[in-house]
């Protein structure tokens, strides 16, 4: 197992980051979910280290982020795809990338996300799953969960 | 300004890490979007060296993530209030909250995310803007943006 980043926190925003919040490890989520597999499309794409780079896959496998498939026999060759736990990190990654576009793209979006079925724009929003309001930060309060007094 | 961590990188993702990726960056923004202002309150709730907060702190006022107040004249003293763009990061955050207690929180979340409005859980999704789908992460292609060409 990983080691605890955060030791004191009871927090599920903490224990996300323990596992994606280590640099470069988003950009390489980010690099799967836009269709690249191989050790070495990963690495032409973020410019890294191989250790450093070699480094993070591992323990993306080992936490489940991804999964490590062998895609030719002799020699032996691996790619690394997402896990559905891996995909699930699109409301967060498409969050921040709304984020960055809006305040730090001084021209302009250099990826779109498309809704493959109709063409029109994908948007990470907050909603209500109750009366289905779209949510502004200042209508949404944290209220203690079920695990709140562990912390 | 800061230095760029992701230098060859165009990318909103990699450009809103660089502002917010560090290590318990994050964690302050949630903290203050938790209704934490002071210094001596993140220091608590955070745990960490008073330098490092101090620093994080100064880093995100001089990028535009936290508005800095006075609260009293003398000694003068100040805190640290998100500004709109540091609220923004809610769905970026809450995100991350949703994956942390999906796959992370063995005795379920520490906290919730509630509609004040309505009371209804707060989630945030990926929809479509224009048919109004909820979108899994394989309904969403990227395709290229205004600034595509930049990179």
């Amino acid at each position: 197992m990983l080691q605890r980043t955060y030791k004191n926190q009871n927090c599920s925003i903490a224990r996300a980051l323990e596992l994606v919040g280590e640099r470069w490890t988003l950009l390489i989520v980010r690099d799967a979910a836009l269709g690249l597999r191989r050790f070495d499309e990963f690495q032409r794409s973020l410019g890294i280290a191989r250790n450093v780079l070699s480094e993070r896959l591992a323990r993306l496998v080992e936490s489940g982020v991804f999964e490590r498939r062998r895609y030719q026999e002799r020699p032996a060759r691996y790619e690394y795809v997402l896990s559905p736990m891996g995909r699930d990190l699109q409301v967060a990654l498409l969050g921040l990338r709304q984020w960055g576009d809006r305040y730090l793209a001084e021209h302009g979006p250099p990826r779109l996300a498309e809704h493959k079925g109709c063409g029109g724009a994908a948007t990470a929003k907050v909603t209500c799953d109750e009366c289905g309001a779209e949510l502004t930060p200042e209508a949404v309060r944290a209220v203690p969960g079920p695990a709140a007094a562990l912390g």
